[in-house]
């Protein structure tokens, strides 16, 4: 459990609270690019850690995030014209290039010193591994994280955004949470022995997992062992990266993933998923199988971020196949994910929890980020993993490891939870 | 009118709010038992005085009211397996009973403290008299208020919950107050001198009733008498009775009945209806005018707790029948008496409020509840109707008697509040 | 901008507010006459100035208006009854009369001093000029303001009303800045010089207006000029009339008018247009356009006061006309105005603002209305122009003068600024 004032701390991101200043130190992942408008579209509307901006594509290609409002009177620049590298008001053509300068303000005369002196708020933008980035702090932007998924080909990799009906933390719980796995994502009647991995035996066999938190520069490594035959055990090293990145290793022959758990507002986060394959492309049908809403992604309403199983509909819940075919009665593991962080309400009340052995990488997840808010608080450092780079070429990876051998000893274990080659 | 301050203290049912405390004393009626689910069925919602429970059916039969959220983390219950004598939070596997006890907390070691720590909060349930009846207090739960209807055989009674869209004492309000009878449910043009009663000549001859108050231990006689021919008066004696039961007396020829305005949440209250009959089957047509919102019912949206004529849809109020028909051009009386207190606001402000004598019963209700409540915060004594039994045998009734005759005075007429045999 | 405590003084209308007891010193244009209710037809519902009432109109044709609770216990009095000269609440059957005085209370004993003691809470009421007017104010109510329109038949005015989304000051700052014409309701490829009014080569030609404000005890004129051709000024003369009057003039050959912007609540408002010609009646094409949204009036749901371009579908908006015909691809000048105060919030946070020499007549309303609110808050004296009458026999005008030449040194231009006859 959680002191409230704790609680606070945790879920508050907005420009004036502690963790919203903390976020701003790193480049915050925004959207997909298949969402970014192209050259001289008309702009788009982002809501993200409680701002509200309009995203457009210059004549020259170029990204411009602004505050939606015109600093002019408020007028919402998404109803503007993109037009000749930069973005007009339409209300008294106040016009803005990406980097937020104003190009023309033609309702005053044209000596005003207004026209250098007023700028558009805008948000520093770079496009990578399928999403848009945005810089949303203070001062010279850092490095971008280097994650494996920056270098492969796009063929490679399939990036999709949903929006989730609570707070970024709360989401972010329900993956760090390994335990859950032996659970909510179970099939009812499952026998089949050989599927070792998401719904698998070893899941089933032993669902009480023994935890090991390793701190790292860039986050952890929330290790979790299941014991398995001949005295064994397979241990599943997923990974926490600051502020809001998670790993978990894929099933043999799966790809791998990274997620975010980005914060709209306090109430609201944006998940975005990247699925890739290092050494080859990705094809049709599970590309496909991705958009329907399996596995690692989830199903949204055409042309939206809006989740078709939702908090207002009960998740499209079954009791027939609840009984049936899987434990909880709702498609998509996606779903029944956002079902359990959801219903928890949009800001979890965390001190009337129960915590457990099994929420020991929660628990990590929730020091190390109250407590980079507060260092960064006091000491107005930002912390080393906000300078990204090679800290994020990390991996999430599985193995079966003697019962008695920590993970930390087996040295092929922890060589395969970095990219190879780094 | 009453003081912001005592407003406040009449209208808040929270845990943490004196009434609130109050009520937790008494036994409440939470839905019918129609309502609730078969054993091993899904479970289902339920908000009561504010508080968010999930009702479900085990499988030996007993009744579980739980909160809602799981002690763990949170998770909605709502989504939990109800299987072999607990319901099963999805989340994590861990398995209430009707108690609260924690049956199976797979995810933990097998001998780990936490599963005989942690408890789900449960409520005590009843199932008597067709309504499942919750206890919220502290402590033991007391007897069940005996009332007359918990002793007759199901086919001789039918009972309905529907919600009223403002605050329980508000909702109350409406049907201690006797006067209103002579406008609300007027007939625009009634001649029929017969019918002496809901609609009747009584009521349309003598508009301002007189009243007198008779404090009891559970409650009070709210007597109201009209002048009628021959110096006679005709008189009702209604029910208020602890903390929110009403009755009033029906007319010749009809069922009995007993409502209870339990408060949802604030702003909101559940009204649950009894009509019965002590010694005859309800026949057919009269249960299905029931469920078509004749008289004592209400309409509902079907398979919900949602009226047909409500708030949202200006009680599909009709200008030409109010004209010609009935005096408000809305169908069924239920509806009328949630027009009239609904539209005064979700929590009326009583500060501007002018009362009148016909007032005196809302006032009597308003005085009795704020005193016990301020007496139990006080002493932290329970008031003895909180005990239930034989304290809620009673009667709404009604009689002609000489207009100098005071009802106390009236043996048969007093004897007629009581059940019979008590 | 505006310290967020002017900010407040300026937007919070309600019964507490200075500018609220500022504005209840004035007559209220309320809704147009075509909305009152016939004699003796059910009363409708009206929300000004942060307060709910009923209008209705009585057996001999006057109208109520009164507060729409009861002052009973609370019931709206809409569902009431219109019969023989007053309000019947079907609560009680207590019944109002225009004044407020209660004509029948048959609940009461017929000697009861409540009948004359409570009385409903009713507003004097005025019809003129196709508007229904309220005073809302303490003590007798003042003069109306003698627009010009008041004074001219019928057939030669149109009125209608709509909701506009947004804190009143918000919606009239889009009209009192004369600037945004050149651009917000540009054509964008226009090329036509022999417009030269809305859309037209003077507002094209030069988009940078020199502004002159005239204060007068009823508001200001708000002079903006546009250098034109063979060094002269296009200038326009646009009124602002306490508290919430502008007028703008009219193109050549258009119909003249006058728009009120009348706080519904804190953050909506009602807009009220009155389009007339003094000396010869509207033809029907012309009423029509009107009706569909074109020029000045704007277009609603059928049978409402709810645009069909609005905030919640995005105004309707066309990318493709934005790129090929209008400057914003929303139809309509109301919907365009609309669009632009409204995306700002719906009280917008003048703190973030950045004002230029174009918004000098935006800055003058505020200060005159904060003055005035504030000298009224310190001395109780309402201002001059509440008292109405003659002060408000103004026009808007436009002329071209030598570009040296002061408006208010061309006495035919100032001239053209009153009621001819004045």
């Amino acid at each position: 459990m959680l002191k409230n004032e704790d609680n606070i701390l945790l879920t508050r991101t907005g420009p004036d609270a502690a963790m919203g200043k903390l976020m701003r130190c790193f480049w915050i992942p925004a959207m997909t690019l298949t969402e970014v408008p192209a050259a001289d579209e008309p702009p788009v509307r982002l809501r993200l850690l409680g701002e509200d901006l309009v995203v457009y594509r210059d004549t020259k290609g170029r990204v411009g995030a602004l505050e939606e409002r015109c600093p002019h009177r408020g007028a919402s620049l998404f109803f503007g014209r993109n037009e000749e590298c930069g973005l007009r008001c339409v209300y008294h053509g106040w016009k803005f290039d990406v980097s937020g300068e104003c190009l023309d303000m033609p309702n005053e005369p044209p000596d005003s010193p207004m026209k250098t002196r007023v700028r558009a708020r805008a948000f520093p933008a770079r496009e990578a591994g399928g999403i848009l980035w945005l810089y949303m702090g203070e001062g010279e932007a850092p490095m971008l994280p280097d994650f494996e998924w920056l270098g492969v080909p796009e063929t490679h990799r399939y990036v999709s955004r949903w929006e989730q009906e609570c707070n970024y933390a709360q989401a972010m719980e329900g993956e760090l949470d390994g335990a859950h796995v032996s659970f909510l994502h179970r099939l009812v009647n499952a026998v089949d022995d050989d599927e070792r991995a998401l719904t698998g035996s070893y899941f089933r066999d032993d669902t009480a997992p023994k935890w090991l938190i390793q701190d790292t520069d860039s986050g952890f490594i929330a290790g979790n062992a299941r014991f398995v035959a001949d005295q064994k055990s397979y241990w599943r090293l997923n990974q926490f990266l600051l502020p809001f990145y998670t790993m978990i290793p894929p099933r043999p022959g799966d790809a791998l993933l990274t997620r975010m758990w980005v914060p709209k507002d306090d109430e609201h986060c944006w998940v975005i998923c990247v699925t890739f394959r290092p050494d080859q492309a990705i094809g049709e049908a599970e590309r496909q199988a991705w958009k329907d809403g399996e596995n690692s992604h989830r199903k949204v309403e055409p042309g939206t971020t809006r989740p078709t199983e939702r908090l207002d509909n009960d998740y499209l819940m079954d009791r027939v196949e609840q009984k049936t075919i899987t434990f909880t009665g709702i498609k998509g593991i996606r779903a029944q994910d956002a079902m359990v962080t959801e219903t928890a309400g949009a800001i979890a009340d965390r001190s009337k929890e129960h915590l457990g052995t099994s929420d020991r990488a929660v628990v990590a997840m929730r020091r190390r980020l109250i407590n980079e808010a507060r260092a960064y608080a006091e000491d107005g450092k930002p912390p080393p993993a906000a300078q990204g780079g090679a800290l994020y070429r990390i991996r999430a990876t599985s193995g079966v490891l003697p019962r008695e051998q920590k993970p930390e000893d087996s040295a092929e274990l922890m060589a395969s939870s970095r990219v190879p080659g780094n």
